[in-house]
């Protein structure tokens, strides 16, 4: 019998409800060879402390996120796997039952279906990796993101 | 009937002797969260002007590759969907008939068997994004990067 919270919810059940939903796409276009500046990509304000811009492969996406000190990441999961580093700042992470600081220079591997929180603890450029590419992000279905 | 070149073998044939074998594993490990410093990933040299950082998901690799000024990567493909995130310096590609020219702060979007060919034209700090990892990055098959 699997262990269970107090709740009265197994681990894996009580994790499904930050389960994001469509977040990998079901067409898939063909690879194309592209160069892209990123001061040429679209910078998209999702809440006054969260921007992002988006270079999408076609298995892999890459984006340059950028938060600002105290901006919080709401707990969420995903299928796609995720590798994030951090080029400039901090981002504490909740994942895992842990509390991981990932700071400049240092990255984090995130497997599939984690749930994690982040928060920034000070202004912070973020470079994640997603495979397959997040669809939430390119049709803008995370409202996750979009709060305050 | 298929155009050929002068030589008598199609672009598509001419093309498969820059084909790299074995570049994508064939038994593949379970995701891992990781927390990874930089300053504690073997640095790799592959030749006096080349090294290289490799952090591996299950799905996706993160390369840091250093490469000094004047390095040339042979002309090469494989199957790996690649991203070239330039962090620092400038590459020049040659890549599908074009010298593409790619700098600090731009990324360039390589599609599968696409052969290329790079130059750095300054001392470069290079991200390189593979879908799946390169195998024959991870079992140091890969001659073609260290000759001189």
């Amino acid at each position: 019998m699997k262990k269970k919270s107090k709740s009265g919810k197994s681990k894996k059940a009580a994790s499904k409800q930050f389960a994001l939903k469509r977040t990998t796409a079901k067409s898939k276009k063909v690879a194309d060879l592209k160069y892209i500046p990123w001061n040429e990509v679209e910078l998209e304000t999702l809440n006054p402390l969260l921007q992002r811009q988006l270079i999408v492969g076609h298995e892999v996406m890459l984006a340059r996120v950028l938060l600002k000190k105290g901006c919080i990441v709401p707990l969420h999961s995903h299928v796609n796997e995720q590798l994030s580093y951090i080029h400039e700042g901090a981002l504490k992470f909740f994942i895992d039952g842990k509390e991981i600081v990932v700071r400049s220079g240092q990255v984090l591997t995130i497997p599939p279906n984690m749930p994690h929180k982040a928060e920034a603890l000070e202004d912070t450029v973020d470079l994640d990796i997603f495979h397959p590419p997040r669809a939430d992000w390119l049709n803008r279905t995370d409202t996750y993101l979009k709060g305050k």
